[in-house]
């Protein structure tokens, strides 16, 4: 890598997981739009193929219209060869398959549980934990062998015990997590300035957050947009939102359209705690008792939000496959701004810029009442070289006893997977918030959902 | 005070509550069983007439037959008086009556929550709180004018919140709450030792235990006779006694002997969690889902052990009041050792001994993950006027999630109730594992505990 | 205030100190090159006549070239009037004369005690401090009464315990200390990145550093210049400039220029130690043992710095307030950028903009190794009504003994200072690394000390 | 091991530097002399001859009057010999020979530098390490593979960095560190009570103290006899005897009885810091600024203690060599009580009593504002197969400073040690407080004094 007038030329980013039709896609169009990098990205992914087709999609990019650098994609054959020398690796993997995630989401129903993303937390996410993190380790591994000064974005999910997994294996590694969710807080927000004051045309950087709690079960303790206080205002919006929901501007990200909120979860913690949590109503249900928002097909439609079914990823992967085979044939290659952070976040770590934004990293006292070393969401300042988190605060009490128990529970869950010890790991799926069962049927259906996923668990069963 | 070669002499012992039928006459028969120390004892008591009948039978027991020191016992009439120039102060008062405990036992079973003992957590102990906060506020502000270096022992119940709150107003109190419901489980702990190994006649003292937790939801995360290493040992005990219950050895204390319990609550969560829960079934029942063991009188039984009417209590008063009768007659004055620590604990602080036992003090560090300044439970070291609590380490994992929920209620409600502030005590109550209810209800069901008790909440009216 | 397409109208700033002739000017002339605030400065001073000719003097600035703003300056006859409805706060205030800072620099010379500065640490600080708290108490307190919401940027020295005492006083300021010692280490890192890698034009902005320490005791943990580690090309610049010094790039700030270093003792400290100290020799040096680098005035001479003589001080004055005369006549009012950051925060502080910079902050946690509470320098990001520093991490243990020792005496002296406590004062100041005396000698000093600037001291002695 | 009506029968103690004619045969007397345990000592030291006559001595002892109890003493020819399957693990060795030791003390003397003991800290301490370090990471690794439940008791000096070697190698090591520095304090308090209060025989262990810092720098912040608050009272004692020194009641222990004090260090820090300094003068004056208490042999006699040169060491050798030939012999079998805990810490580990008293252990808390991890002084519980520390609190804001430096200096030195850096030696070599000199002269000085012991430093220069 070099600095010339052009900024950095030369960065070489190793995407793991680079056959995937979405994150991956994303990156090619902020890589080609940012005028201040160029380098390499080496694509590894389990499917060769997939990684193989996203090289040209990739390099199609750079004719794209507004494309302003220059970007070689390469498939790699190793992960090693992914990662020699890499400045940045991205992580964005699918443990297993939507066969395997099938089983995550949707067992649970048998016994009243319903999760409507169930790759986080409650027992969706804790299994889809035990197969993740055997993978987590192997590229953890990796990095410290073949780039260990790189810096490692990881976009997987469950973010939290992936960070943490990473961290785990290799103490000394440069990673952090990134997610979008705080920013459709952020949005909802501009949209409440509109709204409640006719403030026009806020971007959402501009209201500024002061972000604690874990991935996806993130809290904004104070949001302000210049001398304006939006907590009252905030309180205001709940009230006048409250029953009805409020749906206009909602976040038409790639992820998240075809499953939009009300925000009436959001506006319901509001109401219970006085604080504004910061991500989607879909994932939010999932870190608190079962019963509030979760209880049944029919609450979760009067709370205004979406059960995402993982059929309904199968029929969306299908779509994806045929964009990929339109692009595989120049079509459709377009530039869109994904409103992600992940260039401005490379850009700041090779010292063209400076940003403050929220990320995943270990606790080291940012947030002082949950334990060090827990991953934990928070702002932090990315500069040269350098990501330091900025020190949130402590956890309000009301909130506390919601989050301290899901950071007690992945920790437990990281610690038991990397000793495959899967009897711990029941301890902490008995503990969830969602399986409200019996210790008898909490473990029948534990057993069902790791039997069901088998064929990726055999590292637990040596 | 001053030391002779009998000991202590002219100590001043207040007793705030003086009118008890129950912890002052066991105190009286410690104090009078105790050699090395002598003085006098005042009895302060808002029903006066109990006082002065106390005054009558607290004399009575120094010719009791095993007396071994004398204290004369006076009823004062007013805080100040018992205070004034106090070397201790007993602090074991009802906050209002058992018509008053009736409602907050008894009015959420309304909604299917059922208390077992209903003066600590769940919706009776959080409204009891209230209730008992004030009265607190005004003890602590009488010791801060008349005795401030007085050692203060609490008895009451919720003793957390009691501890916190004489904290909160004088911070530089020398209190600490102290509860026999550790020495229950040391107790079975030296029957498994005669059950499973064949050791006969050990004492409760004799079996080491670290005390982590909070009151009545204390855990033990080591348990040792000698050499013996009592947690594989307990583990194969609860296997063999999981299903139908241990009821040898029961504890007969007064407070507990009409509702024993069969220790299944513990042993299931031992099970779950491969730790000793510390404290009676019916107190441990109540810090956890409802569901698991309190979800209906069936449930309860089924469990093994007993919900506390608060019927028997009245019922057990009357009985009281009898035995009141007799002993003011100079009957049934007889010398019975309790267990209770009081009075070892007073000896030690006078430099006559030195003892190690679990008390509930402010968190200075000795449980490092649970908030510093909250009230734990933990082992402490007392010698000459100096109780410090031992490092009991870490709450393991596995239990965090169900301890640090409790924490961060207590403090929220203890903060709230300080500032009369009870929207804030509502976000606690919701939050309480045991109102498992849709939060209009949750409101509804706190509105009415409010009402019921009005007479004693004015403070939050004015 | 209000915002419109020019940015913030209406900011209001209250100036204590504000008949200065160095800070107020600069201030005065960066305001109104700041293109998008304006408003009012109300300038307070015990020397109203100070304050009402800065009144003049900055009105005049208005029509400077280069004005790109309009503030209205105004003299307050009362602190309260000043502070009433301030948005921000300056305090730059000298406590009492420099006829008491001659007494602070130059008495402990009779003991061989030299002091470059003697306005921070050391005898002359500690002196100092005794002045300057009961004033700072004073602000605080209008603070709390005119404009509890306002942010508070003091520029006084000592800085800590100035900082430290605003938040003794009323926990709740929202209070910062700014200080240009490490922007001139910037600086100076950016000479050895012109002199060792032939890189020209490197801003100060553009070296990141980690910045840990307390202030003009500060020290970088890490610098970095794009994906340069500058630790090791400072360490080749250190050997090669070890014996002459570096004078090239000599910060010329107006309170620097008249009193260079050669950096021998940056440099010297580096050999022992590894890690940049980030502030100007004369200020480095009074922080270590006396006989280290000023132990005579050769030796001073010999490591490159110079001592600051209060004759000088005063001299400079008299300049000084020639210079105020003609700028009174309209003569000489020339916009020149100073460098400082406070124009720059407050920009950020009104949301128009993100700001990462250090400044001096009470412990939270971000050097988790120092005793939360006391004031510490780090980095922080400045946002709409927001200051939260970055976790700058522990102090390394080999300069650990080095900045507890003085972290301790600060929050010793303080503490005795505000409880007019002088012989706990000298606690601290018989603790002092330049104070290498005997216990008795070094009594004798203090009281001399205190006898010569008494006409300040009246608080200690009512 | 088991438990009979007499106790413990079978314990087994390795004893590591088990030629030793000191230590080992106070413990020897201790052992017999204990009722309650019985066993066998395995006695391993690298002078195997030595090892082989405290064999027999060790037999004899069973037969000396006042004998109690039965241990067979046995010669092990390797470590892992008499570690295999031991109970307790004492380690009590000389790294090196007096030789060394000479250099240790009297190297620095060219440089002005007196030593009153040099094991410990200072450059003789620092030097001393270097040789023990590497040693006692032998026995910690012996430990863990021949008994890794074995309770470790160390006397080996530098005790702080014995014990955090210890840690350093296995963590799981149940290891810590005794000396008896705090009870000669604890003698001189009862003393004080005769003299001031006219109290006589008073027992040390009647004394409470709250005891905080680092081995032979510990601190009493309370001390309390009954219901007297000694501080007081010792602070009018040291007005009494500032001058005088205080000569009655001098510690006969074998250790110190020829290089008596008058306490006049400790009072001179009592005058400064109102605190009492808990070890003997010959300690205390190492850890502060040389010119104190050891600028010169007349200095250190008006202060009114000793310089213990080596040469006695080497005289007092051929004594106890003496000694030896004439035990061997079957005379001078003497119990005599030692005063040591070590024997009652092994009756508590074993169940058989409870015991607090001061340990060196690693900080989990128990100091909080130290570091976590870095060896400290204080009060412990010792009770079946468990060693906890009390929460001795924070180090007061005067004496912070002179503590936290020796503890910085500490860390640094054991992990560089570990890592055999002596260049980050060094870095503490030259802060060290007694190291009051150029930064060239500090480095001859280490480097001559690592010269004169290369023979033992052979791990640093591979």
């Amino acid at each position: 890598m070099k600095y010339t007038d052009k900024g950095a030329e030369g960065v070489r980013i190793a995407y793991v997981g680079g056959g995937s039709r979405g994150w991956a896609w994303g990156l090619m169009s902020d890589l080609v739009s940012c005028p201040d990098m160029s380098g390499e990205v080496r694509l590894y992914d389990i499917d060769k193929e997939a990684a193989r087709r996203n090289e040209v999609i990739g390099n199609l990019f750079n004719g794209a219209e507004g494309a302003r650098s220059h970007w070689d994609f390469r498939a790699a054959d190793t992960l090693g060869e992914a990662l020699s020398g890499a400045d940045f690796v991205v992580i964005s993997i699918l443990p297993a398959t939507f066969d395997e995630m099938e089983s995550d989401v949707h067992t649970p129903e048998k016994y009243g549980i319903y999760q409507s993303v169930g790759d986080t937390s409650g027992p969706g996410g804790i299994i889809r934990a035990l197969r993740l993190i055997p993978m987590i380790e192997v590229i953890a591994e990796g990095i410290r062998e073949y780039c260990p000064e790189a810096w490692v974005i990881n976009y997987t999910n469950p973010m939290t015990m992936t960070v943490r997994t990473l961290y785990r294996v290799f103490p000394d590694i440069k990673a952090f997590g990134c997610c979008h969710e705080v920013f459709g807080t952020q949005k909802l927000l501009a949209s409440v300035l509109e709204d409640m004051c006719g403030i026009e045309g806020v971007k959402r950087e501009e209201v500024k957050v002061n972000v604690i709690g874990v991935n996806h079960f993130t809290w904004l303790t104070s949001a302000q947009y210049k001398n304006i206080d939006l907590m009252p205002v905030y309180s205001e919006f709940v009230d006048k939102y409250y029953e009805s929901g409020y749906t206009k501007g909602m976040d038409d990200n790639w992820m998240n359209n075809t499953f939009a909120c009300s925000h009436r979860v959001k506006f319901d913690l509001f109401k219970r705690y006085g604080l504004i949590a910061a991500a989607g109503d879909r994932h939010l249900a999932e870190f608190v008792e079962g019963k509030w928002y979760l209880s049944s097909r029919e609450a979760v439609r009067e709370w205004g939000f979406g059960l995402t079914p993982v059929s309904w990823r199968k029929e969306n992967l299908k779509e994806r496959l045929e964009k990929s085979e339109r692009r595989l044939k120049g079509e459709d290659i377009v530039i869109a701004e994904t409103g992600e952070d992940g260039v401005s976040q490379m850009r700041a770590l090779l010292g063209l810029d400076t940003l403050v934004t929220n990320v995943n990293l270990p606790n080291m006292g940012q947030i002082p009442n949950l334990p060090i070393g827990a991953v934990v969401e928070t702002n932090a300042c990315f500069s040269s070289n350098s990501v330091t988190p900025v020190l949130a605060g402590e956890i309000p009490m009301n909130i506390y006893p919601l989050i301290s128990r899901i950071v007690a529970s992945q920790e437990l869950v990281v610690k038991a997977a990397g000793e495959r010890d899967l009897d711990t790991v029941f301890v902490a799926f008995a503990n969830d918030p969602l399986v409200d069962l019996p210790l008898d049927d909490a473990r029948s259906l534990f057993d069902e959902m790791v039997e069901n996923t088998k064929a990726y668990l055999g590292e637990y069963f040596k």
